[in-house]
């Protein structure tokens, strides 16, 4: 693996400074959501960008933590000229939309300051990695729904959710519900998992959180190096 | 639709002298899988981004055209501090790889040459578009797939794949297994909505080749204006 970095990427705090400076402070109640005309950058809360079925079932695509820029996709597409009508069917104006998961801090950026500034740093770099993180994550969702197993899928979707310190906590709106629509699997099957996963000590329950105990058994499965029966 | 267009794309023309100044023109025949480390730009030809499965199917999850850059994954994911291994679990390099659906011409970019380039124009353009519009069809493939039905996911991929100029001819590589790799769905799904456009007289037989005839009307069922009965 090549660990050549060309970007010397700003930290969390010189972002944050960075994205207030050129946005306002907004503060969103869970389940709004969001304008598809701005960009936002999050300071604290959780985002998706989330369809609608005829069913009216939702279904989270991507997930957005603290840190992340998110619906910069309909400024890039413009500023590119790519077309969001001709061959791709109005994705992202009708069916798609922005709804937070939890109450968000976000930082709101009008579309045109944004598009003024993403050719120079810092937000060209940032822009970069945002776009090359959402790519990873979209081919990451294509590829383990036809690759790997549904106990496979859903510890991958935990390790990459998890509070990254100990206690290793999951996120309280990745219901099984939540995890059964990002992964299109039935809720049984995953309510089913996540029996197995605490059976084994790898979950635990505090409160009404869960926590991952056993991060390195997780990440086994999550690896395929061990198979969970469930 | 706001169409502020920032950056002013090279033509094609100019994007082949360009990687040809800056890469190495190469024959390749169908079914090859590319080295992992290069970057390409298409001359002529297709490339799918595929998996196998398990019991050996092949995925193709995004396909590649001329006049296109692909696997430029890797060098931007480097380039800006992205793990493949941690938490992605080593998805590009183990996984999917970039395969020839037909014979194909193409330049190789040596990746060290790639990033050496990628902050100035016209790479930076070039790459900031490709990146928007992997991310665009990465999302449609997830969000077709919960959202559509098996015609209209069909035939939103002729539309997509179908050659500009009337006689609009369908890539002779997607085979209806091809269809139902990258759409998972059946293979007898796909032949009998085949058969249903090919009765309407929406697509037609002209030696091996299949064209579409009516472009008007598929996109009526692409845009779920019509239904397709099968």
């Amino acid at each position: 693996m090549m660990t050549m970095q060309k970007f010397d990427l700003p930290s969390t705090e010189l972002c944050r400074e960075f994205f207030l400076r050129i946005g306002k402070e907004i503060q969103v109640p869970r389940g709004a959501t969001l304008p598809a005309d701005d960009v936002f950058y999050i300071l604290e809360g959780h985002v998706a960008l989330t369809a609608v079925t005829a069913d009216g079932e939702c279904h989270s695509f991507m997930y957005f933590r603290p840190g992340q820029l998110f619906n910069f996709f309909p400024a890039v597409a413009g500023a590119c000229g790519i077309s969001l009508t001709v061959r791709s069917f109005s994705l992202f104006t009708e069916s798609l939309f922005m709804r937070t998961k939890t109450a968000c801090r976000l930082v709101l950026i009008e579309r045109g300051d944004f598009l003024e500034r993403m050719d120079s740093q810092p937000l060209q770099g940032v822009l970069l990695r945002a776009l090359a993180d959402n790519l990873q994550k979209a081919l990451a969702k294509s590829a383990n729904s036809c690759l790997a197993t549904a106990p496979v899928r859903v510890c991958r979707l935990l390790a990459a959710s998890m509070a990254e310190e100990s206690p290793h906590e999951i996120p309280g709106y990745l219901t099984h519900a939540e995890i059964a629509g990002h992964l299109s699997l039935h809720v049984m099957t995953v309510t089913k998992i996540f029996h197995a996963l605490r059976e084994q000590g790898i979950l635990a329950k505090q409160g009404r959180a869960v926590m991952v105990r056993e991060t390195g058994r997780l990440l086994q499965i999550a690896n395929q190096e061990k198979i969970l029966l469930y």
